[in-house]
């Protein structure tokens, strides 16, 4: 142990010099520290004489751990998409799925939240001001919907949940072949602008709330779902197919790596949409508890006609399905949880697991090559289940829901075509090499494989391959 | 891009097309929405003076996070029972289990819930009423020990998750063998028809409430565990144990493909737990702390006993008891949480740990073939919970056990039977080929394989197990 | 099936003999269990007319629910440690990390908790009383900060899976050469006396509370986490390093074999952070709100800076990098995740991501070999946390910081020293043998695979090797 401790000493400088920087830094902020605020900005009684002030808090504790339901979602995803595509992409997509949601903090505290709530200006727009979080007074933000006393760090914390989502979908869609680089640069533009804007036109008290009697969008289907979806279909389309997924226009099956963790995903993102639904409540009141039925009803009944129509569609019932089938219900409920009758959320439902296994063909006849299904879950199901409130809730004024879907559909698109093309722009393409393609972005991106000590078919020879007798044929497709 | 998007309106009508009986049923149902009721019943007030509405809302929260936790544990059960089976029979359980939740939910909305709390009799043995969740006035389900207030949604939500778990145990029982069409029909009339009668005696209003001064099972070692554990034992009896599990009448050991999972997934039924029985107190209260604690002391003194005895038995510590000695724990503690002290929670979770080790090889010994243990987990320790709540809890009778576990245990044993072999009369046989059986149900099945584009041994020929060297025996049990 | 029942009349004794000495105990303390006091201590009214009431059982509600999460947090190290280990330990791994909370459990119960808060004598040293929670008076355990009407047991709760989360963080750092009965006499030890006495002297009102002004370390970046990375550090030490890990006295990569579940892992951890922090307030209020917006926005700089930080100093970026930083951002924040405005927040889990990547070279040079980057997780940022809280918090004085970096430091070096050389008097050495090491640990201590049924390359002699062409050198690296 000793002579370990003499290397200590001998290796500590050139290591730490590294934190010379660091040290400057801090020093630099030291005097911004004395002048920092309460940050709470709510007092706390001594004594607990007010009923309301206890609902002040119950709301708080409900949002939290709705938020916490909601960022767990970022592990659905990350476990879904990277089980659906190959092993030799695995530490890319788990790296994807992991940073998104670090950058949309940062870039959503910076920017995001403010031109999505910020109450500087009122055109109905585009919000304004507040920007990092700085105001500490709720009028600051439009936090219309919220109730009286929720404090701002918890629904930043809610809606910076959400804005990740928007992003992580994009993923799925364009995983396999797209630089980490340029991923990386369009979360940030997602989630610092396009999304926050649409996002205000609906819940930071923009126009769309006004249009028709108000178009209405509870928790997202089109306001996060459909925005990511439709980010992700221009990824998609613009970046072109995997190279093997067409032979002679033909699509063939890419089948994914791991359907245990594919499978956890599915059951995390169900869980995790127990925050996403009912939480939109924004505050904590017994209506929470119809929205998680509802929630769970449409997820059930997609579940069930995914499988069904699969089994029936292609002769056995296909896991991939069932999961997409979960996902398109809850994808469907979530812009009518708050509203629609139990037996419309299980129609509901029901028919997005059908329509979900028909969009997944249709995209791959198209040429749409999307490894995980995310826009026939996000985008298809997202436009179905806004349209499904018009449909079954008689508040709701079906016209309200198609300008709606058009004008958050018609201009993520725009902001998307631009962000992917720019950013191709300045880092020289958004697709990797071919030959980074084949070997797996694993390697080429990051240096490093998902499963080492595993023997895969890839890395069989032709000698090898004789002696399994069973590896697929184009290797490209392993 | 533009050639795609000619594609796309080539390729439109045909898949759409499908769309067309979707559309006519939207139509069909249009009518029905505008009479669509209030559907939250409780009302909302503008400004809170009443902490009794305060704890009602507070009631809801934690019933509704309750019940995240227990759906959650659908994750714990598929991780579990797939790491502890074979490869290549692992896209069959996945499906197993994600599938039986949201058939549960169908069901159990429909009628299930019905027959468990409907009030529209008063015979002690059946419920009956308030069909597809359908009236929202508490008293036509005789949520009898439900508090006042409680929306119907979340005691719905709750219970419908306990029913599903039910059926989940019988997923494993029955892996790695039985046909996927099979399964899915034993769950639908398990959550729909059996669990929901001989749980509408306990905590129904029915007559087991009454007898020697009341059968105590408070969250269900009986009513939820031993149910799933005794359907589980008719399933795995009546289909015969897996090729190659038995050589001159003697078991061998088919080892888990994935302990990293099943490892996940037991931490996650953990977790669970703590949703599954300080939930099932019903409310708020200060309560749930206690029986949190409980549940807690159980299942670590259970996984020390397990990993123990197992340590004593065979000569070193196996993981596998490890895991079911902490599900031991927790299904032995689950009747008793609330009314044990502490010393006897942890002298039951440690006597589970042990009876589920000798459990375990007891079952292979009589040739009940259970790849996971779960009727040992479930089945025997479900007895063993409600047992000692006689012996630990001086407010109970333990009469009033015996006479629970054996009216119950014969019920399900008779309806199990019933079910399993009228659906071997409809599906031509629970059971798939051998041939099937030895390639695995994965191909069978679903047509797919869990983890494309990994090598393993049961893909290697002759030439291939001379290159290893260490390819186990017999081919059958890979 | 008959023949069956057969069979099990004839085995039935054989087993179940093994029962005798379980209902002789059973009766043994029958008579106990008659004097059972009232478990639950606090009183459920009638009527709900109080808030304060209604307050305290918010306060119960919140306080198990981030327990939860906490307690979740023992999934997210087993995925961790795991998936950065190699598959030949894994079994060895994942046992290592489910018993750990299973021990803690019982050794908290029995002793941890008294010597941590029992109020027996006011000496600021050690506490003493109240011994495996016998007393239901609040007075008796000196919970000081904690809120009137709090339950003990849910007080009990979050505390023990704090404990074992500093126990579980030296997994980690000893694994793939530790003796497994070495770990869990050292768990045992670290949990039952030493973490409890250190934690005394901060949370237990002990003398660190009074030090220049006070100790600042609101969730444990010390207590808990610098507690856990000095006892692996002199664990990783005194052991030395895995065979192979150095040639030539250079560090070579031992690569990780899951990086799917390692992700896993670190979402499981970024949620359950929700629960350690936020539920460190001990109560519900708004506060909780604002310290989970601190600790996700630490979080997430961490995650970016450790991702570029690893980009810039070899070329790509590191998934495990992205995954230490995010890591070392949340346990940076810890200290002071209640008193830093969001800008510091930002800025000390930046610091932190950077610190982590130089930190983990710095050990590898210096020859202490930490699998899974514990101790540059834990211990270094740990110490940067504690420190960051008198750097940005006006109200703390840095000297009361590091006064308690050292004294906690120093005991806890002195402790587990003591601890790690008597356990290897007492076992014969607390290292496998190098064949069991070259072999894996899921053999030699277990007598399993993990993965049965996949083919690695470990299994490959020289033929394979010559077939797959691709096979590491070292044969010992895999």
């Amino acid at each position: 142990m000793f002579d370990r401790l003499q290397s200590v000493t001998r290796h500590f400088p050139k290591y730490w010099l590294a934190c010379i920087p660091l040290i400057a830094l801090v020093i630099g902020v030291w005097d911004l520290a004395a002048t920092a605020a309460d940050p709470q900005g709510i007092e706390i009684p001594d004594e607990i004489t007010d009923p309301a002030y206890v609902q002040g808090v119950l709301n708080t504790v409900w949002i939290l751990v709705a938020s916490v339901l909601v960022i767990f979602m970022n592990a659905g995803f990350g476990m879904l998409e990277t089980g659906f595509c190959r092993q030799k992409n695995a530490v890319n997509i788990l790296s994807k799925n992991l940073i998104v949601f670090a950058l949309a903090t940062v870039a959503y505290w910076a920017i995001g939240f403010s031109l999505m709530y910020g109450a500087g200006n009122g055109n109905g727009f585009i919000g304004f001001g507040g920007w990092f979080l700085s105001s500490s007074d709720p009028a600051s933000y439009g936090l219309d919907p919220f109730p009286a006393g929720l404090p701002i760090s918890v629904s930043f914390l809610f809606q910076v949940a959400f804005a990740a989502t928007a992003a992580t979908i994009v993923s799925g869609a364009v995983a396999e072949r797209i630089k980490y680089s340029s991923f990386l640069l369009f979360s940030l533009l997602l989630t610092a602008v396009s999304y926050p804007i649409s996002g205000h036109w609906v819940w930071g008290g923009g126009w769309l709330g006004n249009v028709f009697g108000g178009f209405h969008d509870f928790a997202g289907s089109t306001v996060v779902h459909s925005v990511g979806g439709w980010a992700a279909l221009m990824g998609a389309a613009i970046l072109g197919p995997r190279i093997g997924k067409y032979e002679d226009g033909e699509p063939r099956a890419i089948p994914g790596h791991n359907m245990s963790i594919a499978t956890l995903g599915c059951l995390i993102l169900w869980i995790g949409w127990f925050g996403f639904n009912p939480g939109s409540e924004l505050a904590a009141t017994s209506n929470i508890a119809y929205i998680a039925v509802t929630t769970n009803l449409a997820a059930a009944a997609g579940g069930v006609t995914g499988t069904f129509t699969s089994w029936f569609k292609d002769g056995k019932p296909d896991l991939s399905m069932s999961i997409n089938g979960i996902l398109a219900g809850l994808v469907g409920i979530t812009a009518g949880c708050d509203a629609m009758p139990y037996w419309a959320a299980v129609l509901t439902g029901a028919i997005a697991g059908i329509i979900v296994v028909f969009s997944v063909a249709f995209f791959d006849s198209i040429q749409i090559d999307d490894p995980v299904g995310a826009t026939s879950v996000h985008l298809v199901n997202g436009i179905w289940g806004t349209l499904a409130v018009g449909i079954f809730d008689g508040g709701t004024n079906i016209m309200a829901q198609i300008v709606g879907i058009l004008s958050i559909g018609g201009f993520t698109v725009l902001m998307s075509t631009i962000f992917w093309y720019a950013i191709g722009a300045v880092t020289g393409g958004i697709r990797v090499t071919p030959e980074e393609e084949m070997e797996g972005l694993d390697i080429g991106e990051h240096g490093m494989e998902a499963y080492h000590g595993f023997l895969k078919e890839s890395e069989m020879g032709a000698t090898a391959s004789a002696v399994t007798g069973n590896v697929a044929g184009g290797s490209e497709l392993i």
